[in-house]
C-alpha cells in the first residue's frame, strides 16, 4: 500500500474541513488555547474513550452526543488548560454550553458538535471566556490554520504533532486523511490527557468506519505506553465529510477498505509514536516486539508488560542490555510462556535464546541501546501471534517532573 | 489478640530450631551468604512461590519437593549472590546438589531440605564453593544465630529484617513464631527477590497451615508494591515443628487457630513492612487504605492500583496532594467505582467529598505528606469491602540505582 504522506500535513489537510484557533486565557496566557474544527458537510464519525470509570464532563458529554446523533457531526470544539474533570454538574453545563455556542454561532443543527478538554482539573470552566473564544475563532474558519489548531491543544507538550496522508483508493478516488495529537500519554502533571483528531474526506459507511478506527487504535494509540498511568479524558475521534466523491466504502474487507484502514492505521501510528517521543522526562523511543505469541492478545498483553516495567524502562535510561527484566516481565504479564522457548534480541543482538542468556559482547549491546532509538524483539516460540508497541525509557527527568508541587 | 513482641526476635527464636551461615564468595567477599536453618524435629511446612511462569531453579526443585515430601521438612538453605535463575539444567542440578549436601552432612533423610537463592540471574552457580560452606556452617548449627541468618541473606537490602512474636494459645500453650525477609520487594538491579522464612515450634495440621500461610499473605507479602515488578525467585516458608507440645491445631476457625493465624499475619506484615521501609530510593513509607468496596477483592485492587501508579508516587515523592492521581487510579483499577461516592483523605485531611474537591489547605496537605510515614484513605462509598496495602514513594534515587550499568 502506498500512501503520499504531505509537507507540514494537519487536521484541515482533507477537502472541506476549516479550523480556527482563539485565545481564552483558560490557563495560559499569551497563545492559543482553543481550537474550532468544521466540516463542510455532515460527517460520519465515531470516537473511542478512556475506559477510566472516572470520566471528564466532555467525556460523558460526548459518549450521550455519538448516541443522540448516531454518530452524525459537522464539528469539534477543544481547548487546553482545563480538563473539566470532576467538576460535577457545573461541569457537564459547561461542556454543554460549548457545544451549544459552537452550533449557534455557526447555524449548526443541535447535537452536531463534539466537545474535548485537557488539563488541569477539578478546576471550574471559565465557560464565558471560553464562550467568547469560541465566537471569535468562528470568524476565522480556514483551511489553513491546522498547524496553528495542533499547538492550540498543546498542554506540556514540547511541540505540536499533526500529519496528513493522501492515497488513491484501488476504485480510482485520491482521498486524504488529516490528524492532530497532544499529551504525552498519561504522564503530565495535574493528569493530562491524550486527545488525537483525525478528519478526512472518504465516503464511509458508519459501521465499517467504526470497526476500522477500533482496529487501527488497537495498533497505534491502544499500543503506546509511557508509564500506565489512563487519564479521565482520553479520547480519539474520527470524522469523515465523504467530500472526496468515493463510491462509499461499505466493507472493511473490500479493496477500498483495506487500503482505507492501512491509511488510517499508519496515520494513527505516527501520531501516537510522537505522543511518545514527546513523553515527558523521554530520552530513548523504544520498539517493543513480540512474535511466536498464541495471539496477538497474548503478544500485546506480552509487549505492553514489557513496555510497563519499571524496571525495563530503567533499564534502558541507563543503556543497560539487562535481558533478565525483560524475561522476567514475560514471565509475569499473563501470557502463555514457555521460557525455555524464548529468543530476545537487543537492537539486532541476540541476548538470550532457548531461555539462557548468550555470551554477548555488554559494551557493544550497552552501545547499541545508548541510541535515541532502542528495539527490544522477543519471540516466544510458540505460535504465530505478534504486536508491536511503542514507549519511552524511565528518567529521573521524570520523576522530577511529576514530583513537583502543582502550582 | 496480645503477642509478645520480643526483643531481637529472629527466626530461631522459637523452640527447637538453630541456624549458621557462611562465607562461600558466591559474588560478595568479606561476608557470610549462606545461611543453613534446621529444626530439631520434622516440620509441618507450607510454601508460597512467585507466579512469575520463568522460575528460579530453587523455586522448580521446591515446588516439586514439596509433593514429594508432603510439605515435612527438616529444614532449609539459602544463599545470596546468586539467583540461580536462568541457569539451565546445571542450575537444576546445583539446587539439588545443595539439598543433597545439607541432607547428608546433618544425616537427615532425602528430601527434607528447602532451597532458596537470590541475587544476579544467568550467572552459574559456584556449587563447590557453597557444598563447602555448607559443609562449614553444619560445624556452628546454635539457636543464637539468627539475626546473623538475616544478614547472610541479604542482596542490596541496607538491613536485616527479623521479628519473633510470643503469644499463648488459648487452650494455654505458650508458643513462638520467628521470621526473617530480603529483599526490597522486586526492585532491585539484577531481579533481586523476595524471600521470607517463618518458623514455629507450635503443633498444626498440614491443611490448616497451608491455608493460614495464604490468609497470612493475603494481608502481608501480597499487599506490598514497590515497582510491580514480580520475581522469578519469590518464595514465602512456613516450617512449625510441634515441639511447643500444644494440642495440634486442627482448624483455623478454633480458637487456637484464630490466635495463632493472627498472630502469623502480625508477623508476616511486620516484615513485609521492613521490606517496604527498605525499598531502594524510598523516602516515604506509605499505607493505602480502601474501604466501602463491593468486596475485599475489589478493595484490594483497588489500593494496589494506586500503590502501583508512578503518578502516585512521584506526587507522593513531592508532597503534592495530588488527589487527581488517586481517583484516576481508582477508576482505572477495574474496581466497581461510582465517582460520585467517593471520599479521600490524606494524612487524615479530606481532599475530596462526592467525587469534587474540597477546598482544604494545600499548605498544610502538603506539610501532611512531607513525613516519614504517609496514610491515603479511601472511601468508596458502595459497600463493606477493606483493605490495606503498603507502598513506597519514586524517587529519582530510584529511578539512579536501576539504570545504573550492571557490574
Amino acid at each position: 500500500m502506498e500512501f503520499q504522506i504531505l509537507d507540514d500535513g494537519h487536521v484541515t489537510s482533507a477537502a472541506g474541513w476549516r479550523v480556527a484557533t482563539a485565545a481564552c486565557e483558560i490557563k495560559y496566557t499569551g497563545r492559543d488555547d482553543l481550537a474550532l474544527l468544521v466540516s463542510d458537510l455532515p460527517c460520519t464519525s465515531a470516537a473511542i474513550f478512556t475506559t477510566n470509570k472516572v470520566k471528564a464532563a466532555p467525556v460523558r458529554y460526548d459518549l450521550a452526543l455519538m448516541q443522540r446523533s448516531a454518530g452524525i457531526l459537522r464539528g469539534l470544539v477543544v481547548n487546553a488548560g482545563n480538563a473539566n474533570a470532576c467538576t460535577g454538574p457545573d461541569g457537564d453545563a459547561a461542556a454543554s454550553a460549548m457545544a451549544r455556542a459552537v452550533e449557534s454561532q455557526l447555524g449548526l443543527d443541535a447535537d452536531t458538535v463534539f466537545v474535548m478538554s485537557t488539563g488541569t482539573i477539578g478546576v471550574p470552566m471559565p465557560v464565558a471566556k471560553i464562550v467568547a473564544g469560541i465566537e471569535r475563532a468562528a470568524e476565522t474558519l480556514s483551511p489553513a490554520n491546522g498547524i496553528a489548531a495542533a499547538r492550540a491543544i498543546m498542554t506540556t507538550d514540547t511541540r505540536p504533532k499533526h500529519l496528513a496522508l493522501r492515497l488513491t483508493l484501488p476504485s480510482g478516488t485520491p482521498v486524504t486523511l488529516g490528524g492532530m495529537a497532544k499529551g504525552a500519554g498519561m504522564i503530565h502533571p495535574n493528569m493530562a490527557t491524550l486527545l488525537a483528531i483525525v478528519t478526512s474526506d472518504v465516503a464511509i459507511a458508519p459501521n465499517v468506519l467504526d470497526a476500522a478506527l477500533r482496529r487501527a487504535a488497537d495498533l497505534s494509540f491502544n499500543s503506546i505506553s509511557i508509564d500506565g498511568d489512563t487519564s479521565t479524558n482520553d479520547t480519539l475521534l474520527l470524522m469523515c465529510n465523504g467530500i472526496a466523491g468515493n463510491s462509499p466504502i461499505d466493507e472493511l474487507e473490500s479493496a477500498d477498505g483495506a487500503a482505507f484502514l492501512a491509511a488510517l492505521t499508519q496515520l494513527c501510528r505516527s501520531l501516537a509514536q510522537e505522543v511518545v517521543r514527546d513523553g515527558e522526562g523521554a530520552t530513548r523511543f523504544v520498539t517493543i516486539s513480540v512474535r511466536g505469541a498464541r495471539s496477538h492478545a497474548d503478544a500485546k498483553l506480552a509487549a505492553m508488560t514489557i513496555a510497563k516495567s519499571p524496571l525495563v524502562k530503567t533499564a534502558l535510561h541507563g543503556a543497560d542490555p539487562n535481558w533478565g527484566r525483560v524475561l522476567c516481565a514475560l514471565g509475569y504479564s499473563g501470557a502463555e510462556l514457555d521460557p525455555e522457548r524464548v529468543v530476545l534480541h537487543f537492537g539486532g543482538m541476540k541476548v538470550l535464546e532457548d531461555g539462557l542468556p548468550l555470551s554477548f559482547d555488554e559494551a557493544a549491546a550497552s552501545d547499541i541501546l545508548n541510541l535515541a532509538e532502542v528495539a527490544i524483539d522477543a519471540d516466544l516460540g510458540l505460535s504465530s501471534g505478534e504486536a508491536t508497541v511503542w514507549t519511552c525509557d524511565f528518567s529521573a527527568e521524570y520523576v522530577r517532573i511529576n514530583a513537583e508541587y502543582r502550582t
